[in-house]
This record gives structure tokens, C-alpha cells and sequence, in this order.
């Protein structure tokens, strides 16, 4: 499996472009063929999303993606799912497709029509300079970001397939998806039903495990489609379809609202699979946990409290935590429920660090899961104390 | 029902003193009766949690409580415990009582083990000016606190019973009980199983809905002893005890870590009562809602996706949201799922007020909840960014 370049353009056929002025961006992607999504699981769902899935489960087939970044076209009412149907038929008509084959996704404030006369006078300069270059996969990302600082874009090639991605999302991520939108395609060859299922597997280990500030969006949305024919077995498109999702779920990560470190937590020996995932959640989420991270307080007690409280299987004697990168200056300061003596001077250089990676193992079982997030920052509440204005 | 002054010594017969040095602290309060405790549901318990259960169920009384500030005394192993028990010891010696009628209690950070070396060599001390008067009260609220920036002492006298309580808590506040420790006095006497019934139906209601980051901490406890024999209905006394759980709630809230806001979220018109509390909980609890309140963004998007990502059942055509004290100048934004055209500069007045007021009718039934919190500010990321150091 290596990594390669242009985004989404690095599939053949895929063609895409996107703009940005101030607050509002439109992006548009054009790719035929199977398709499947996964969106997200709050109950107040966005107009577009509501559109997109009656769309897949129709059809199973995308053609092109129309999206907007800032108004999230949520909580909107009738109006709202109106303009996302405005969305799918402006592409739809200029394409000649049917409007069902469209996918169409929004980001940005909640309860705010989106500006359809601006988009549809834009859609045309859009439109005209759509292109397979990695350029265009850039500008696609571009058409879609609201507090993200860069890009978020991968691909790889593994056994003569290729699949590329392109993300966004900073903030309002949560345990169970993010304010995030993600589009993925592949030259390989699937049905509809096979990659759903491919989807929502790579989702549940990668973006399903992220979390910037525990809050959940009514508008996260991935969308795959498989535009090419190369044949390949479902097990290792899995694979790279999971390498895929995880890093562009921890470039999310990364670019976290506010973030100044890279957080990662990995938990195992649990003895569910599901304990392994709250476990890892709780202290990728915990505010105390985030913000002892940010200040490099050495604060441990922090993390076992959220193991603690994850609601999962704990045994405060088996617990062993390690801080640090393993494949660098990896910390033990719990050794099943031993509490080492800490160089405290030590352990604050750890933490001094961009990439933090915290390894829990609760010595009940086999079980694992990793989370992916960043910790509290100044900043963060300054981007969120005013988003709007 | 009417307030009254001293705390906890508004009690005849409660006697309390308390000490604070730097970061350590003590409180020693003596008061004997039939008692209750209600303790975190974290998975990882503080030794004086353990110890204090324990002899609650053993012997149902207590004739005073210890308690230290500085050091948590969670996750100390068999040494831990070993030091709960002689801080027992050392209030139990004194007064000649059974070790096991006596509560003890910590708070601070976790994973170090407690001065006892300075506790005993306080002890002498804050034991002798011990007393009934209203600054001891104060004293031994003082001698508890660690980030708190004020002392929290309510006490009520209905239907010629009194109750008092002090509280500390001010960050670690989740779902659940808070970082926070209560102790309560009252002089009606009833037998420990009903004040356990009346106390976990109270903190139900009032500390239960508490949340000022989210962690919850491994040292919660609340302790209610009756010391006198004033007979009282069972309702009655639930009524004003239920007051005192608030009120000492909604003062943890007022001095949540770096809060410069109080917010309390009311929802009614659930279909269940879990459904209200999820809802308000919820709201509560998230980081987007509460930068919007600390930057008086009137981002009222993110009390809907909050609301939708609780796990309560919603119907956004049925939705009302009110923001704003409704004694005061309550502004409607949605009713019954249609969003009003909001008079943004109004909306921004109620926001700069010092208590917001959210309040949410779901529209599906008749039952409701309330949540207390502040909202979140750069001094939250300062404070818990050092807090060891």
C-alpha cells in the first residue's frame, strides 16, 4: 500500500473544483458510478442529507456532488429541503442526469437558509473549470471548509486500486461522526451494497472515533463512489479503504479548532470491543483531559477518571498507562495499578510534544480501539465564542 | 419554606472548623445522628468513598466527618485506604466515637497520596476553635475548597425543621454527581434508610444535573445527618431538602471554573422523564453551546444539534425554544418547530445578562427536567491547562 497524490483527481475520470469568498464556498464533483453513504445520527438532520440518502437508497448511484460551506441548511424546514432539491438540479440539469443520482452536502451555520442566488450565479464559473488535476482536488476542498486552517486530502494505491479522499471539519466533532464531510472514490469495482458495507466499516474505526469537542453535527456526511473497474477482493479493498478514512480522519484530528497537539488513545486489553471504543472515547473527550494536555500538566489521575467514567469494564488493579510514542520515549506511569514514580521533568517534555499518544491497557482482555483527537486551547474557545460574526 | 443564615450550623448541636494552607486544607465537623451518603458512579473510587460507604451501611450513623483538600487520595492503592482509615481514626480517638460512625472525605488531585503528616499536625489545631457559630460554618466550607472561588453554605427552615449544607465544586462537574463534596445537617430526625430514599431523590435533581465540563469526578459525595428530633412529614421534609440540593447546585454552577455566565436549561414537554433529562443534560454539557454564551453568539443552532444528538426522542416540527429569564424578558426563537425572524440585537442583550436561560419545550408530552452550568471561558482552559503546578 503507498501513498499518492491528488485527492480525489488522483482517480482517473474524477473531476472537480470548488470556490471560496469569505464565509460561502461551493464545491462541485463529478464521478459516475456505485456509490454508498454513511451520515450522521442526530435526530435534527440536515436538509441535504435527508435528500442525499433517499437519493442512494433509490439509486445506489452517484454522479456528482454539489456541496456548500457556510450555512449547514439544518433545522430549515420546508424551505430548506427546497434549496437542497435546487442544489441536486442545478448539477443534475447541466450534467443530464437524473436528480436522483446527485449527492448533495452543506456545512456551516445551523438554522440559516443557504443563499441559492449565490450559489447558482457561481455554479457556472464553477462548473466551466472543473478538471482531474491535483489542483482541482484542492479546490474541492477548499469549496467545503469553514474553520479548517488547510486541507485535509489522501490517496493511496494498493494491489492496482486506487481510492482518494478529501475532508473537512475542526469543530463540532464527536464521539459517532463530526461536523465533518468527507468524499471518497475508488477505481475499483463494487456494488452499491458492498461498499455500505466497506463504508461503514472503515467509518466505525476511523471518523466514528474522533472527537474535537464532543459535540455531534446534524450534517456529517461521507459519500464513496466507485467510478472505475478494476476487481479487487472485498477484504483488501477493506484495508485500504480503512487506511484511507483513518488518516484523513486523524488530519481532522489535527486540524482540531484551537488545536496545538495531535492527541491519540489507544486503549486495549478490554474485554469488549465496545468498552475498548467508550473507553477510548471517554479520554479523548474529557475537557480536564484536553486541557492538562494543552498546559503539559502532567495530570494522569485526569485520564484513569475518564477510563472511570467511560462507563466501561475497569479493574483499577490490572490498569497499566503508558504516555508518549511508543516507537519513541514511550512513559509508563501505571503498571497493572501501580503507580510509578515519575520524572516529573521527564514526563513534561513528553508532553511538551506536537503528537501526543496515550496507551491504556486494561488487562481484562483482548480487545482494542484507538480515538483520535487534540486538546483545549485558548483558541478554541475564541473560534467558538464567535463564530457567527 | 424561608432561608436562614449559618450553613450548616444553623443546626443546634453542629459544630465545624476548618483550615486552608496554599493548596491543602481540612474541615472537621461533628454531628451526630442516623445518616445517608449518595457517592460518584465513577468505576475508579477514592479510598474515603470506599471507607465512608462501608460504614454507613454498617452502622447507618455518623457523629462526624473529616475531610482534606489538596489531594484526592484516589488510585493510592492499599496505602490509600490505610490513610482514610487513620484520618477516621484521628476524629474517632478524639471524640471516643466508633471508627466506624465516622464520614471522611477528599478532594484534589488524583493519584497522590495525602499529607497525613500535615493532617495530624493540623488536626490539634482546627479541632479546638471547632464551634456552632455562622463563620465556622464558613471555616469548614474553607477548608474543602480547591478551586472554588467562594464558599457555598444554604439552609432553610420549613415547618420548624431546619437544614443546612456547604458545598465545593467547581470543576470535574458532570453528568452525575460533580467534583464536589456536601455535606447537609438537618435537625428533623428520621432513620437512615428514609434520609438515603430522600437524599438520592433530591441529589437526582439537583447535583445529578450539574455539569460544568463534563468529567465526573472519582470523589463525589454528599453526606446528610440528622442530629435532632423535630418529626416532619416525609414529603415535607423531601420538599425542603430537595430546595437545599438545588440551591447548592446552582452555586457550584455560579462558580464553575472560569465561568462568567450562569446557564440553566429547562425542558419540558418530554415524552419520558429520561428524555427531559438527557435533553438538559446535554445542552448543558456542550462545549459549542456554552463558548456560544461566553462569546454572546447567538448561535441557537447548537441547542438544537444538542438536542438531537442527546438520545431523547425529538421532533423538529414540534420544537419550541425560548432563550432569556422568563420573569424578565424571555425572547421566543423557535415555536413549535418554526424558526421566528429574531431581532438579533435583543437576542445579543439577553446573551450579555449574567444568567441565561434556555428553555425547550419538546412538544411530545408533559415531562420535564432542569440542568444547571456556566459556560465556558478562556480562564476553564487556564485554570485546568496548570492545574497541578
Amino acid at each position: 500500500m503507498h501513498k499518492i497524490k491528488g485527492g480525489i483527481c488522483a482517480i482517473e475520470g474524477v473531476r472537480a473544483n470548488g470556490i471560496k469568498e469569505e464565509k460561502k464556498g461551493l464545491t462541485v464533483i463529478l464521478g459516475e458510478g456505485e456509490a454508498a453513504g454513511v451520515f450522521t445520527k442526530n435526530k435534527i438532520k440536515a436538509a441535504p442529507l435527508i435528500l442525499t440518502e433517499k437519493n442512494l437508497s433509490s439509486t445506489g448511484k452517484l454522479r456528482g456532488i454539489i456541496a456548500n460551506s457556510g450555512s449547514a441548511n439544518a433545522f430549515t424546514g420546508k424551505e430548506g429541503y427546497e434549496d437542497a432539491v435546487k442544489m441536486a438540479r442545478l448539477l443534475a440539469e447541466e450534467i443530464d442526469s437524473p436528480v436522483e443520482e446527485i449527492g448533495v452536502a452543506s456545512t456551516g451555520v445551523i438554522g440559516e437558509r443557504i443563499d441559492f442566488d449565490w450559489i447558482r450565479k457561481k455554479f457556472g464559473e464553477v462548473f466551466l473549470k472543473i478538471s482531474n488535476t491535483e489542483d482541482a482536488s484542492k479546490m474541492a476542498n477548499r469549496g467545503i471548509m469553514t474553520t479548517d486552517t488547510r486541507e485535509k486530502e489522501f490517496a493511496i494505491e494498493y494491489k492496482g486500486v486506487k481510492i482518494g479522499g478529501i475532508a473537512k471539519g475542526s469543530g463540532m466533532i464527536a464521539p459517532d461522526m463530526a461536523t465533518m464531510l468527507s468524499f471518497i472514490y475508488t477505481d475499483a469495482k463494487f456494488s452499491s451494497k458492498i461498499l455500505r458495507r466497506s463504508l461503514m466499516r472503515a467509518v466505525d474505526k476511523s471518523f466514528n472515533m474522533l472527537s474535537i469537542d464532543g459535540d455531534m453535527s446534524t450534517n456529517d456526511t461521507v459519500l464513496l463512489t466507485a467510478t472505475g473497474d478494476f476487481s479487487m477482493r472485498e477484504e483488501d479493498f477493506q484495508r485500504a479503504l480503512d487506511e484511507v478514512c483513518l488518516e484523513l480522519a486523524r488530519k481532522i484530528a489535527l486540524d482540531g479548532e484551537g488545536a496545538t497537539k495531535y492527541v491519540e488513545v489507544r486503549v486495549k486489553g478490554a474485554k469488549k470491543r465496545g468498552d475498548a471504543r467508550i473507553a477510548a472515547k471517554s479520554v479523548v473527550n474529557s475537557s480536564l483531559v484536553k486541557t492538562a494536555i494543552f498546559g503539559g500538566d502532567p495530570n494522569w489521575g485526569r485520564i484513569i477518571a475518564a477510563l472511570g467514567y467511560s462507563g466501561a469494564e475497569i479493574d483499577g488493579d490490572k490498569i497499566s498507562l503508558f504516555l508518549g510514542n511508543p516507537d519513541e520515549d514511550q512513559n509508563t506511569v501505571i503498571l497493572n495499578g501501580e503507580v510509578l514514580r515519575l520524572d516529573e521533568e521527564r514526563f513534561r517534555e513528553i508532553l511538551s510534544k506536537d503528537k501526543i499518544i496515550i496507551e491504556v491497557d486494561l488487562g481484562l482482555g483482548r480487545e482494542e480501539a484507538i480515538s483520535f483527537g487534540c486538546d483545549l486551547s485558548y483558541d478554541y474557545v475564541k473560534i467558538n465564542g464567535a463564530y457567527r460574526t
